[in-house]
């Protein structure tokens, strides 16, 4: 095989998964009619930390599980494909916990030139879990454009112990 | 236990992921420095179809594998957790495929009332699988605000057979 080896890491399990795969008659819309929003973050595993069976949820994951990101895609996933109940996941020990607009900013400009990225260009860090968590779920349950009437729930996933908790 | 069906099942689901849980010492930043751009699609499972352990990638899901609405994750994988390739994978029979932004925004109108969101709305949608994935790959390879001499490429997993194959 060629490629990088992380390239080929793929090939080969996909050689494998597909080998033994039997799932493929599903449905495109989730059959539970749900999404998740949850943390990019390399320590989470959703679909087995969160009890989610192939065919039965939209997963969306960005840096920090951040609503705000996310919206195009809960508004496709709610209004194009069904589902009804939005399940909002942050965690403990999370990267946008630990840096500030500027911290990033400064980053950036230090890898690949100044003013490359606007100075207002939001990475959207938060300072405190269970309040970026309350403040996700409220931002989503005011907003006009989601459908109406669905449960939003807001939750931490504890990467030391591997625990999901329901904060609101 | 109360809460919603779906509720219930991640408490239940976490109850036990977290009593086998063993992985409770892995860094934040991600061991094999990648990251993975995947669709929302409930049918994929990026660990087991992708080979991914816990702890070794960041995975970031949108509607479409959308790389431009990535960007702020991207950005914040490479320049402040060190990740230095990309994997982008879109998907057969995505429903990204199958619709227009007028399709979408009447859809939304339908729903919660006309002028709720601007005209201008990008749901990004894509025509062309194939040309998706180049595309969304060029895009990656022009922007100037990526790290430097990083490796990205682009793949497409097919929801019937479970195989994931190199695009570009």
């Amino acid at each position: 095989m060629s490629g990088t080896a992380i390239q080929q890491n793929i090939s080969a399990s996909s050689e494998k998964y597909s080998s033994e795969f039997t799932k493929g008659n599903l449905a495109l819309p989730p059959a539970k009619k749900y999404l998740v929003v949850t943390c990019m973050d390399a320590r989470i595993d959703p679909a087995a930390a969160f009890g989610i069976d192939l065919g039965d949820a939209h997963v969306i994951r960005n840096a920090g599980g951040n609503a705000k990101d996310a919206l195009r895609s809960i508004l496709i996933s709610q209004h194009l494909l069904g589902t009804r109940e939005i399940i909002l996941v942050k965690h403990t020990d999370c990267g946008m916990l630990t840096f500030t607009n500027a911290d990033a900013l400064q980053v950036v400009a230090g890898n690949v030139g100044a003013g490359v990225l606007t100075s207002t260009f939001d990475f959207q860090p938060f300072p405190d879990l269970q309040q970026g968590v309350k403040d996700d779920v409220a931002w989503l349950k005011s907003h006009s454009a989601l459908v109406r009437d669905i449960e939003i729930s807001g939750w931490v996933y504890d990467v030391r112990t591997g625990k999901t908790t329901q904060v609101v």
